[in-house]
């Protein structure tokens, strides 16, 4: 079993852990988070946890931890089980490299550190739900970027963690046979013309989504969907409109894509 | 200056760094993310922008990296720079402990490794966007939690969190003048009680956003959001419902706290 311990919210060490059991495919790993372990009373019942997982199991548990207090980490590091803290390997170093104490209180990297920082990401992901799907409020001189490309090719999620993992001001406008029958993009668009940035999918990738949404006529057809794809990039190419297939990608890979590719900048960090 | 350099989103790296950084508090880092660090080529030019970097400042570049290939590790390495890489600081013994030898292929943790997680997440999020604030679909039956609580105190995002981090269905309701003439929560609610947790905020606090809508009728008046507050406040006692105050609580905090007191299980990991 995969222990993810930490005296906060516990995204850290699951990121980090996951990376790392990325590395060693085909391994199944039951995984608990025991997040806010901020006392001794909850250190030793984490404990206690993992100590029976141990007996439970043959393989020895494996616990990410990101513990700031000295006294909790020395409790958690008494458990049975390969220990892997980020804090142990690097915060001396660092902090020697700075020429500076470490604060030792939880650090809160996924807390309420910075109003401000909160703020960004709720007016963010604010301005994604108003620009969702072409929607109403079309404020597009304030956006970051507009994502375009036809229906269910991955640009509501993509809007939405720009927003929420960086605080980026992503619209995003479906394309439609209205713009494959004329060929052309609506002048609200070509007026930020910079701003667009194009998804496309493999169909064969496109038609299951869309059958997923238990949506079985033209618009899940193979025939539609290769068509709405082909003019799709067609558009891009006229347009100079850059774009990435999404087929291989999930959100996040899209989301980095799309910045690395652009230049906008992150407004806040995770 | 600090640099967050990746074969892949740098996803994990930005994540573990940020942590680390933030245990030395008041200093300001400007950070620059380097993802799709893949050939020889781009980790070469990676090179150079981060030994200007030293030319530039007086404090040597720090570098959170997360690079699997050898070769690229060997050439990022050169660098002038603190270099903090947890692949070279785990991997040896994590896959000691499994018996097994990493893989040293680009872990795509944040990647499509899985196409049914991928689902997963963007079918949790269509879920929230579907049932939000009360939307229409109100389809509780399969909601793993319904959020409730007044107007912007928080519902949408931690709801679209728990989707796109976690796979989590989360419905949100908003409680409204109706609920707190009668003092009742509506039919729709208490058929599904068990589901339900509350979030609540400071006035003040609450007070900040609703003007920071625009808002400054009544909706953002200080007697109309201690009213809503006190009243819902009082329906999560009467009906035993679990509520946290969100007031000095991240996106990141509040999903963890409703996961950690609800028992409800993540169903995709980030």
């Amino acid at each position: 079993m995969v222990f993810f311990i930490s005296d906060q919210t516990g995204v850290t060490a699951e990121t980090l852990g996951h990376s790392l059991l990325t590395q060693f495919n085909g391994q199944d790993f039951r995984q608990v988070t025991l997040p806010f372990i901020d006392t001794e009373d909850k250190a030793r019942e984490a404990v206690a946890r993992i100590n029976q997982s141990a007996i439970d199991h043959t393989l020895r548990p494996i616990v990410f931890s990101t513990l700031v207090h000295v006294e909790l980490r020395q409790i958690i590091s008494q458990a049975d089980g390969l220990h892997l803290d980020p804090f142990d390997a690097f915060l001396a170093e660092l902090g020697q490299e700075l020429g500076a104490e470490p604060t030792h209180e939880p650090g809160r990297a996924h807390g309420m550190r910075d109003i401000d920082a909160y703020m960004k990401r709720i007016e963010a992901t604010n301005f994604a739900l108003a620009n969702d799907d072409g929607g109403v409020s079309r404020n597009y001189a304030v956006a970051d970027v507009i994502l375009v490309g036809v229906s269910r090719s991955g640009k509501t999620p993509t809007c939405l963690y720009l927003a929420m993992q960086y605080g980026v001001y992503a619209a995003n406008y479906p394309l439609t046979d209205e713009e494959f029958e004329t060929g052309k993009l609506p002048a609200i668009l070509l007026d930020h013309k910079k701003k667009l940035f194009g998804l496309t999918i493999q169909p064969e990738r496109l038609k299951h989504i869309r059958r997923e949404r238990r949506s079985m006529g033209r618009y899940s057809s193979a025939q539609q969907v290769r068509f709405e794809l082909r003019e799709a990039e067609k558009l891009f190419k006229r347009h100079g409109i850059p774009y990435v297939d999404t087929t291989e990608f999930s959100i996040e890979e899209i989301a980095s894509r799309i910045l690395d590719s652009t230049g906008v900048e992150r407004r806040v960090r995770p």
